[in-house]
């Protein structure tokens, strides 16, 4: 039934999740040319022999992540978990590549 | 030294970071905007009564996500689990917006 309560509910909900599918579309093509750019880094420091961790500039990263985490109003926790998690791959990444 | 090959590689090195650094603000950014969304979605699901989960939605949005990291030649279970770990913490801020 159109203009039924129902169906407006349903329409509305539609429209949140096209919303989401495209930051969801966004997201992945951000963390693709973000593991594009690690690759680079990894391959970079290995060739000009820099340490491939680098604790200072880790530390950094976290404290403005943190920031920008709570400038958006998003739990920063969260965002330091989440940053870990991408973290873990990018090394994963790099321990695979030098095997 | 200026260019040395050491501070070329430094200055190489702090190119890559400033991309990161970029693509990890934007990262943030479409999360935040991402959990006002699914907020906005558990408060609508509520006042309507629909459901709280829709396996049949999620399974779909997890294909187009790895179908979507396959064609940006990032790992797709990579991307699920990144998935499911932002979910989760969607089903975190649901439950506690209950109680």
């Amino acid at each position: 039934m159109n203009g039924s309560p129902d169906k407006m509910a349903q329409d509305q909900l539609q429209q949140f999740r096209a919303s989401i599918d495209n930051l969801d579309a966004a997201f992945i093509h951000i963390l693709a040319e973000r593991f594009r750019i690690t690759k680079a880094v990894g391959e970079y420091k290995a060739l000009h022999k820099l340490p491939p961790a680098d604790p200072q500039r880790e530390h950094e990263q976290l404290e403005r992540l943190r920031a920008l985490a709570v400038q958006s109003d998003l739990d920063p926790d969260f965002a330091e978990q989440l940053l870990n998690f991408i973290i873990r791959e990018v090394i994963r990444h790099h321990e695979k590549a030098r095997t």
